[in-house]
């Protein structure tokens, strides 16, 4: 199930992942994550943790913040 | 073992704490969160979840990418 925050994140993951003309099998190279585990952030249905925010941002190439919408 | 990354995000957790006051039981009540669990994550050894970020961030009134420090 959905949490609102996970899913606010994600859908934001899901916008950057985008803009930057990536798929999420390309993402999950580049990171080192399962492409699977990408999906289902940016479904909200994992609750990331603090070191694969930072490898996401990595991956993405913007500082960790970057990956929660401002508020 | 504290992670260099973990590490970073407890210190700027423990600085956003102090500049309110906060002791680390304090702001664990307000979180819900244990002071202990608090206490870890100040010294990098806990792998925060994304859900308790944001239950961190709402303690402490800033939004989720203030826990992050701007790089």
């Amino acid at each position: 199930m959905a949490d609102k925050d996970l899913l606010a994140f994600g859908q934001h993951l899901k916008e950057l992942r985008l803009a930057q003309g990536l798929s999420q099998e390309q993402l999950g190279l580049i990171a080192e994550l399962d492409r699977t585990y990408i999906s289902g952030i940016e479904r909200g249905v994992r609750n990331v943790s603090l070191s694969n925010i930072f490898r996401l941002a990595r991956a993405l190439d913007v500082p960790a913040s970057a990956l929660f919408e401002s508020e």
